[in-house]
């Protein structure tokens, strides 16, 4: 068990057991303007093949394919740091704690632009933790809390 | 080599090569206050003896021993979400890069601290790579493009 899991004041807990609108933040006026940072010049461990989109790259390409999810916009990075744990990318938005997640593939793109969605929604960036797609919940990297700048 | 250390633009490198004074981000005016996050619910993979501080709340108090470092604020923080690579601390500040280290002992604390009071010099938290600790070029999890609210 993930002590992020735990990390959910009981309150918010009771308050997420009501019917979900589908963007609280948004009806409450608060900024939904969340970014999926994606790292593209990860190798993920694969060696470079010269004219061949690295792993990074191709999972950029799949996040991209179709419409971001509302409320999300998909930023190509040079670099997450994260390169022993590769693909990766990271969620953050204004006053939101920010994710990190690893060992992802393009085939990952489908979930994390659901779990993206749903971060979105979130005042706090933090989601209940059933509602997270399983790769997010396995395969947090970090996440670090909200900038108030 | 890692790709970070690649990140900085020529033009930063060859500026980076005159003499570098103390605070070039407070003599530019700039926001100095640093945050090093510091996850003190860590267990590094130690079982909990009760009564006995867990390796993260002894990181933290090894880290807040001394003064912390000018511009940096030392946060105890309840889960950085990196479990399976604690004990992990995170840098943030306004308009910088945030880096997420993890692998950390107590024994570290004077490599952080001398790291963190690099990081607050920066205005953009890319310190040059020679200048980063050891732990540091080593141990990063993941870092997050500056957040700009």
């Amino acid at each position: 068990m993930r002590c992020d899991r735990l990390n959910v004041p009981r309150r918010r807990i009771v308050a997420r057991a009501r019917p979900r609108t589908p963007f609280p933040a948004a009806r409450q006026g608060r900024d939904m303007n969340a970014k999926l940072y994606v790292c593209t010049t990860c190798r993920a461990g694969e060696p470079v093949v010269e004219g061949q989109p690295v792993p990074g790259t191709r999972l950029h390409a799949a996040l991209t394919a179709a419409d971001a999810p509302d409320g999300v916009t998909i930023i190509p990075t040079e670099c997450l740091s994260a390169c022993s744990n590769g693909c990766a990318v990271a969620l953050a938005g204004p006053g939101r704690w920010s994710y990190v997640y690893g060992r992802l593939t393009e085939t990952d793109a489908p979930d994390i632009l659901s779990g993206a969605a749903a971060y979105a929604t979130t005042a706090d960036g933090i989601v209940p933790w059933r509602e997270r797609p399983v790769i997010f919940r396995k395969q947090s990297l970090a996440r670090i809390p909200p900038q108030e700048n």
